[in-house]
């Protein structure tokens, strides 16, 4: 679709660290134009520029410009909403514009596992959009919700799908080092991390793993999903890093993969045939990558400008199977790019009109 | 004993980084004083403060007045010797010092899994100090070599001791997030480590943790260790972080100890009784932390002037049977501490003497 | 005086980030005890532990089990205020301590500048000391306000005393490199500060150094403070540090002294004889260091248990006349230690009596 | 030109991190095809992925799969050769390579203040290519040798360009907070720099600012540079930054421009028209930023892909006239990347020709 066509968008929670990773993503997206920028009460009003302490590179000129707007469907007339809202606002905000039509991709952790809600990574479980018509015949509404996981779940889940879908996950033991950018802005102060890490995450981060994991691999059977049967255990720390969430493996599968057939089925997995060739897909979804210091989030949270997970030094484990490290980039791939591209395979089956118009 | 009646000790490998820390926590010794420092031929005849680039805090003035040695027993006369060589150089030095009648406490990875060297933690495995007759009499030495363990190790296998004591270990995944100290000076470069972490250590880090936890908590049988039999399972990191390593447990035990009982357990533990009243004795040689996100590296490590062991988020694991997070200093429990400590319960149990002159 | 005896203090905004080293540096004071902790009203009824996120270390037992108090002169009565409260409160609270009779050590900014109020570094200006009796007459008071500067401001002047003493200093272009810590709790955002530097620190930072530094090393004549006739340039910046500010100058004098004597004066400067052999006096206030990249906020910020300023690098300058790098600790020296030299030194003049209870 | 008429072009020095740069930047080139990797003769007859510990993204695989020759002019035969040799190996070879007719972009120190070479920042001055003539003709080559300048000295060079050439600078005070990169790979060592800051940098980095800016800023008079007669003081600092050195400068001028004028002046500069519209060149060489707190490496260093010195808080100053910050990217602006685009303008002025092969 031409520039002039593309489907207008609008992001709750605009200024804030995820609403601002949303603006710097659709930056010249193909299909999605930033339309409107919505956030709390006391920065409506103001030009985005004004409201928003912009964090990272420059702030889209187009978008500077805008009026922040509240987050209010009366004034916010996009078909396609992002929600980088917290989690206190998205539970009656997401929903009322749901039920005003808006199809709403969230990051907000409130719906995650609600029964009728997909909890989607294109790539690994496409299949659960399928829920969004008995969300909506169960609410009666035209918009919808789907959500996309905590970042470093998604990173554990991408990294497990291809191996989960062969040999049958039964327990994954998950300890991760998660990103400073995982917190928002301002997010951890620089007294508590520099330098050291914490090995706590507040919000039940560690539930948050456990149970997403489980969703997320699970199968929608009838106009429900059914969780996937393995079990997750979940260690949890922050580390002075700015961008990827790392999560360290220890896996045990029904049928006992070795290494090199793990491996193999981690480098042929293409994902959900859906989730190909869009705007934001990667190239390569899941890197598996031979070195044995790799990866590192530093070097590698930017493979496929954010959207590759990247898995390196898979091995046996003496206690469970197999054991391997995950890093993927955390608020692209696990928060605002996640979200886009969830959009964009709505587009591609039709839940979103190419030619929505506010 | 009177400050000149301080037993003379050498340090070998003095001009590293864990040389270094030796000589830092020697100083001011009320037991030994650092009557001389060896090092590699490059360094030989120079003084200390020429030869050696310091790294923390002030070099003691007697200390940098001394002229660098050359690793050889027959310029190097202290009948105790702290060894801080590397692996390449300690295969023939160690020995060569024990037959020379020195005892050597060595920081090397050499000899700690040979069977008739003990690798002690005194508050561990005091009682494997046993080993050193049976050392003695298949050498024909006078002198002995005693090690302590991997950094990494020595917090594992502190932080599981009481545990293991009353329960039974059976299976434990330790997953680390290692301060840079632990690869010495100059060690990590800057451009690989800042804002970033690394999933892999070299010099079979995670096989050093596996197989001398399970020597460190086995029993003297005889003349020969036993390993404790439970199973170690070792996923290793490199973090920013200066100083302290931090350990993420997932442990299951023969005996299922309640998270209270765990807890308990660990906060009634004394260690071993001839590891009590010593110069480098912490007052806790465990701690066990309330707070939901302690342990940490940068506010815990230097506990106990870097002796104690932090341990914390003692949880049921839905996986094992319980999950905990533990955090010691790795160059002073670690590393030099902890073999200054094993010299003294040498010298309380007479293998060294208070009279020892060079 | 016997540990019974020590003079009661109390601690106003003592839950915060400097609060706190107060509290970490009067535990154990032979002189002080903190009989009190003030805080908001949020924070009053609460023990100290419960009101309390504490930053490092571990809290003392005897102040956990305090309860805060408000910052009211009714209900705080000892006569010895340490205030780290922040400028919208100490506007007015400051006063009314003085007012009801106290002796109050400021590291607020509010009173630096007023005429009556010294601004007091020991070594430097205790001199300065001598307006608490203008100050006393002018409003009434039986107590006192004695202020220490702006962190940055007291490295620079320490640095620059000796030579300003003998030199009398004409310009002197200072640029910063400023820990975080500076900033408070939570302060800094890790998002703004790791692995980056800004260039620039809100609150007026570089006018801040610009006239307390003239005022420093002004001169008290009759009851009023001349100030030093110097001019100062300042940039600020922030870094990734803990602890430790330091401080770029370069300087021209009066009469030009060559490098050799510059250096000569630094280390032969002891500073005023009314400010050594205190409890908190180090043992070399200003130390000069001969190592070419020296000083170093993390190798030498606690020199002197944190009350050491280092110097080095003293060098011609081509276009003013000498340049050289000093380094401080900078909630230490710069803050809550400072204060507390203070107050030793007025417990010596008798301006805060021995015999002093609530 | 089309991809396979690009003009081929040889790395010496290859496997180094400016070497790594060079391949990076030039991956994708329109104009340069890396045709050559040499380096060492440890590292020759291995395959450029076997020889080279890459340190950043993804080696282009184009180049891993090249052999790595020979620094030697009989081997390496590409007519345009970037040198990122350190200094121990270029005084010898890159005039091996102009003999040998080939024009050699060096960013070693060992001839930038050779009389008849040109030390070129393109928009600075290029007319100094001038020199080149001079050059050939003095040593007989029919290649040439052509240098960028120190990364620190680049940066404060383009930031004071505009202002020199309007308002002659008479004296300038530079403070630098230079990256980790800048001292190459491994270059700092981690326990040397993590949450510390070092106030030196070796290899006479402060006397390399103070010439090489004077010779950068001076004028080609017949076939002569006459330097710039103001004088430089530089105070060096490292700082825990991945990339982007900082500059904050105090200067004076023969003609004090108002902020305004030195605002606008540095807004409207645009360099030597024959550094624009090249592949290398960014949309604005110089940026002056309004926000308070930037230029911010970070946040900075990548604007225009690197090539981009941004400047910020340009105000009175009241000691020199003015002051302010200037940050660029000290491995692409500062090094490789200035070769590059060096190599542009040489391309465009027929020094290097379209046709060159091998």
């Amino acid at each position: 679709m031409s520039s002039a066509e593309r489907i207008p968008v609008a992001i709750l929670g605009a200024t804030g660290a995820v609403g601002q990773t949303f603006i710097r993503l659709l930056n010249g997206h193909p299909w999605f134009r930033v339309a409107e920028v919505a956030a709390s009460e006391r920065s409506a009003g103001k030009s985005y520029a004004e409201a928003t302490r912009w964090i990272e590179g420059e702030m889209p000129q187009d978008v500077a410009a805008l009026t922040v707007k509240a987050c209010d469907t009366a004034v916010v007339s996009s078909p396609v909403v992002f929600s980088a809202l917290d989690a206190a606002a998205a539970g009656d905000l997401e929903p009322a514009f749901a039920r005003a039509g808006r199809v709403v991709l969230s990051n907000a952790k409130n719906f995650r596992m609600t029964a009728d809600v997909p909890l989607v990574i294109p790539e690994v479980n496409a299949a659960h959009l399928g829920l969004i018509a008995a969300q909506r015949t169960a609410h009666g509404w035209t918009g919808a919700i789907v959500t996309n996981a905590n970042c470093a779940a998604t990173v554990a889940a991408m990294a497990m799908a291809p191996l989960h879908e062969k040999f049958r996950l039964k327990q994954v033991i998950v300890t991760t080092l998660q990103a400073i950018s995982g917190a928002g802005y301002p997010g951890v102060p620089s007294l508590d991390i520099l330098g050291n890490t914490i090995p706590f995450i507040g919000g039940e981060e560690e539930e948050k793993i456990e149970r997403e994991m489980q969703k997320m691999l699970g199968t929608l059977e009838g106009s429900a999903i059914v969780g996937a049967p393995f079990v997750v255990s979940a260690h949890v720390n922050r580390v002075p890093v700015e961008n990827g969430h790392t999560v360290c493996l220890s896996m045990s599968f029904e049928t006992k993969p070795t290494v090199a057939d793990a491996i193999a089925t981690i480098r042929a997995w293409k994902g959900d045939p859906s989730s190909l060739g869009l705007p934001s897909s990667p190239a390569t979804a899941l890197r598996y990558r031979d070195e044995a210091d790799r990866p590192q989030p530093r070097r590698d949270a930017m493979d496929g400008k954010g959207m590759t997970v990247s898995v390196g030094r898979l091995r046996e484990d003496p206690i469970m199977q197999l054991r391997m490290v995950a890093m993927g980039h955390n608020t692209i791939r696990g928060a605002a790019g996640g979200s886009i591209l969830n959009a964009e395979v709505l587009v591609n089956s039709g839940v979103i009109s190419r030619n929505a118009r506010a």
